[in-house]
């Protein structure tokens, strides 16, 4: 295999991340879910939430984090409210049973909210706020994330996670309109990949130990925290995604959690229809991304869920392209379960 | 009066605030639920939000668009989801309405939705999820608003109105956490502001007619355009707000509404008591404010609401300090209803 990057089908990633999974000790079926939920996000262009988890992944496997063959459950459904346990094992699993039971509430009363404890890293929240929006309701994820490493509006030391916030709308064709981000200014797995690159960062992004702005990415790792988007808007909604999320589901806030892991998770759906005709959606969204698209220059202005759209559909026809670093990674994880990858050699 | 900042009691503003909304054609009771809650954004610290809407709202009487004796009404009320009919009269009056059911519903079903149709300025969202927080609920609110003044991210055009954003959760003791901010970099009122101060804006706020940034606070009026907050991120909230509540509530998004006024608004409570005890909400936020206390120099870093509940401890003390630009804005407006307001002269 040469030192470029190699494109790959989604088919192709997908039986290869269901071997290595089903070889953790995930049944089948979890394997083959989970396998599908990584290599979506790596076709709607989000590689740092795709089959390179694996690696991740599979450390928790040996850490006794990740049970592989736990089931989640429905630990009680009351009314419009439920709380799915996910056993601590696979966090997609877990999250799909949720979006299935949210789907099925809101759908039921109108609106309804699900708590996921016990569950490991989600993956991308956009995915199950896509499905809800795709059943006719407005969704909203947000889930806290184990390891403090954002720093408040303010001050300097670290006590947020990167604490994402999803939300979706039925869309007007194509695509759903789905908003989906971390409320951490920049990814932290994109500032370690800079410093080993020796790349200098942008300004604004990082603060060092003594609280000091700094472009070194080292410094990240040597104590330093990264900021909020936003200001103190986005510290905030930081901060209400880390109490909530933390107090409802168990999981404690990042800078209180004892275990410091897992992604405690909360869905909410409304019915849209119960407010407006699916039709006005279609008609108002048209209109909409055309004001939108027209707002700058050509290709410059995008509907939320726009750009993931655009890349699914060119690397559904294109494939996939997986460097040769992300192909090492996964490659030594296999040959710790033993697995042939004759693709990737 | 001399031309000096002047305080007054809270009771006195109330009061004064009551008489000329009653003059305007308002009952009295709608009167003082008017001046109470814009009093008491005068109290929290937000005077843009506080009595010099005045100003603003009798505008509105005069141009039939804000009916001062319409009560708002329940359109529909079907589980967990009902919509109020703000039947174009004051859009407080709506709030508190759509508020209280809120807290019904979602009490009884655990999750409710309520949406605002018809309905001016409902004020400022953070007092509804305040009252939201205080019943044991998770508060979300958001509603857009009347005239696109803000480009999308990537683009230069005005597609959005400023668009707030409120998210609460019940408090540890003395105050709620509550989040409440506009999805615009700036109000756009300060930018006026500034432009009738001769003061140059900092870099990063404002767009002129032709997508230059500029730090001219005049290019706003000459077809301008504000940003977002927190980039691409802010702006996907900005467009989701606009798109959910527009449709929604009928009001449209601002770039298509046909009236270009009034506030389509949406209200989601979640009963936490159906997740976590109540103590378990206080003991973590004990914990965690005492960690952000701690997170940066001393009173550097503030918990969401913690700004506005200081503000409010002060100024209930030592009086609300009302500039004589405000006050000679409001003795004209009285003068038109023909009130007096001798506290002012």
């Amino acid at each position: 295999m040469s030192n470029e990057i190699n494109t790959f089908s989604a088919q192709t990633l997908t039986e290869i991340t269901a071997r290595v999974i089903g070889a953790m000790g995930a049944p089948t079926k979890s394997a083959n879910t989970v396998a599908k939920s990584l290599v979506l996000s790596n076709l709607v262009g989000h590689d740092s939430h795709g089959i390179i988890r694996l690696v991740e992944y599979s450390g928790w496997v040996e850490q006794g984090k990740l049970i592989p063959a736990a089931h989640p459950q429905i630990a009680f459904s009351k009314e419009t409210t439920a709380e799915i346990d996910g056993a601590w094992g696979w966090g997609q699993t877990a999250s799909f049973l949720a979006t299935e039971k949210l789907i099925e509430l809101t759908k039921q009363y109108g609106t309804a909210t699900i708590v996921l404890k016990q569950t490991n890293h989600v993956g991308r929240l956009g995915e199950y706020a896509d499905l809800m929006a795709s059943a006719g309701l407005m969704g909203i994820a947000f889930c806290n994330t184990g390891g403090a490493v954002v720093a408040p509006f303010g001050g300097f030391r670290r006590v947020l996670g990167t604490n994402p916030f999803a939300w979706s709308l039925p869309g007007s064709g194509a695509f759903n309109y789905v908003l989906d981000f971390s409320t951490a200014i920049v990814a932290a797995g994109k500032i370690i990949l800079a410093g080993m690159s020796g790349e200098v960062l942008e300004p604004g992004l990082l603060l060092d130990k003594d609280g000091q702005p700094t472009t070194n990415a080292d410094d990240l790792t040597n104590g330093g925290a990264l900021l909020t988007f936003g200001g103190h808007k986005g510290s905030g909604v930081s901060v209400l995604i880390d109490l909530a999320a933390g107090i409802l589901s168990g999981n404690m806030p990042a800078a209180i959690s004892q275990s410091g892991f897992g992604n405690g998770t909360v869905l909410i759906g409304v019915d849209v229809s119960r407010f407006a005709s699916v039709e006005a959606f279609k008609s108002v969204g048209k209109e909409f991304e055309l004001i939108m698209h027209n707002a700058g220059e050509p290709n410059s202005v995008l509907m939320p869920g726009e750009f993931e759209y655009q890349t699914q559909m060119s690397r559904s026809k294109n494939g996939v392209a997986i460097s040769s670093g992300v192909i090492k990674n996964i490659l030594e994880v296999a040959d710790r379960y033993k697995v042939e990858i004759p693709e990737f050699r």
